[in-house]
């Protein structure tokens, strides 16, 4: 198959409206937007790598939606409405129903978002995935991680931590019943991006990111953007691993509701430090818990609030004593070795 | 040396500005284009992968010259006025010295064009480098490819050929002298887009391209999108090879300025499906000869004419008889055999 035959029949869909905002798509040697006057375009580009992003063997459907979720994510951190986005592909050969499942994954996440595929390119190589995405926000409402102010609440939408339990049960070094891997599995591989949330907070919350490389580096980049510390409470942090495990309280030990068990340094590690959840982190005044819930009712998406904005620089995690916990959690970095 | 702070390194410039219409670049979740109330924001994305487009040992700084070159290549063949760009970079390792040529070359053309980087991805694996650009056009005034008009002439500007005679040398398949090498290869690695001149097309071309995968395939996007085709002149053609060969005329055979000799085949390969030379191949009304040689005139770049729209579909070669030439020549694609 050749590069344009590959892409006629898996990523061109003619009948397919490009939507509002799209002027031309896929075919010249640009695509066109025309923006709508006077609003601020948002723009995100992740590269996704096998062997560093996910497994050979990944269900290419999931694929393609992670190659758009964690996109997606971005938009949704900074509060910007989907418009579009463009994908370069390198693919070791072209294989016909991977790539049917990729774009299907892609396409389904794209549709629930109105954003359409306006352009981008394929090449023969390591299999190797780059999308830009693009997105409106009004001018002054993006959500940036500089706005941070102390005393504002830290918030996490959703559930954290289960991405990285599901990566550790594919590297082998843990074990959880199928029930509970499943649902752990689904969070790694077919994140849901907040983009609905991100908008709703648009003008409440002061300061947003999203966790893709884990609690601690993400809300990190917003205290050093911001010029702030903060305090995070363990014991609320800990509730928001989900799928793998709950906490069984005053003993301190925690056991998954499908009798599946995870130490508590898993638990904690995942929790702090677990990159691929795609949920947001994000700070808004104490005045501003109401509209936070109402946001959060609005676009579906639970928030939970974790600690507080302080002026002492760096973050502390504390436990109910006030006392340190998780000295040794570390963020994800892409050129250290490999957190597996 | 971490992702971050390589960026932080590498890739972040604090003391530079990032130009009208960037409201913010690098360091959040997003960056933040203000486009001109009712302007078209122009896309394109490229992707570059080693043994693909590059070879491994190539010089970093002309890497970073070409991986943006090839961008810009197509906001000119659609006229648009540069803005910004994303680069999303996977590196096998994070070499200092390496990063610090492709980011001056990359960032020298970049300041030419006033071009800012405003966000993008680094991450580890197998070298691959996606730009994806964004430039400006007014409504209405973008350089399509489905335009060209029975009647048109065709025109490209530039020499083209040259890229793929430096290949060939480096692939082995040819000798040259080195200072006849030495300017082929200028061409094959550090390709200058013809943004200018697109620019000045803007109301005078019909339809443009610009020459990455070779004229015969580029000439032939805009003949199958505009429902024509076209004639070109071998001879006219083969004097748009400029560094490797100059023909002899009436002998038919042709002979490098400096001594180095190719094939009449590999000259007429290297013009016609020779790939990389970026420079754009565009169709006008006869009526407005004059307009594109003062669009020529005042962009700085060359222009030929090389034949003429028919209606008759498909691309034909003749020579100065009429005769149909050069039946074999194919554009690259880049899921056909390497064609090195």
């Amino acid at each position: 198959m050749g590069e344009f035959e590959l892409i006629a029949q898996f990523f061109t869909r003619p009948q397919h409206p490009l939507g509002p905002g799209v002027e031309l798509g896929i075919g010249d040697d640009c695509a066109l937007l025309a923006p709508t006057p006077g609003m601020r375009l948002a723009i995100s580009s992740d590269m996704l790598v096998q062997g560093r992003h996910f497994f050979a063997d990944v269900d290419p459907r999931s694929l393609g939606h992670k190659a758009l979720a964690v996109n997606l994510s971005d938009l949704a951190a900074c509060g910007a409405r989907p418009l579009a986005f463009t994908l370069a592909l390198a693919l070791p050969q072209a294989d016909a129903a991977w790539l049917k499942a990729f774009a299907e994954g892609m396409f389904a996440l794209a549709d629930q978002h109105g954003c359409a595929l306006i352009g981008g390119d394929t090449t023969q190589g390591p299999l190797n995935i780059c999308i830009t995405v693009f997105g409106e926000v009004p001018p002054g409402q993006a959500l940036l991680r500089s706005g941070a102010q102390v005393g504002d609440d830290v918030y996490v939408s959703g559930t954290v931590g289960d991405a990285h339990v599901a990566l550790q049960v594919l590297l082998g070094h843990v074990t959880l019943d199928d029930a509970t891997f499943a649902k752990a599995r689904q969070r790694l591989e077919q994140p849901t991006p907040r983009v609905a949330l991100g908008q709703a907070l648009r003008g409440i919350a002061t300061a947003a990111a999203d966790v893709s490389d884990g609690l601690v580096g993400d809300l990190g980049h917003i205290l050093k953007q911001s010029g702030v510390g903060a305090t995070l409470r363990a014991q609320d942090a800990m509730q928001l691993l989900a799928a793998c495990a709950v906490s069984t309280g005053a003993t301190g030990q925690f056991a998954s509701k499908n009798a599946s068990f995870i130490s508590p340094e898993l638990h904690l590690q995942s929790v702090l430090a677990g990159g691929d959840d795609y949920e947001l982190v994000f700070t808004a005044s104490p005045a501003n818990c109401a509209a936070v819930q109402a946001a959060a009712l609005a676009s579906g998406t639970p928030v939970h609030c974790i600690g507080q904005i302080e002026a002492a620089p760096g973050l502390r995690v504390v436990d109910s004593a006030g006392q340190p916990v998780a000295q040794g959690v570390k963020a994800f970095d892409h050129f250290a070795p490999h957190k597996g």
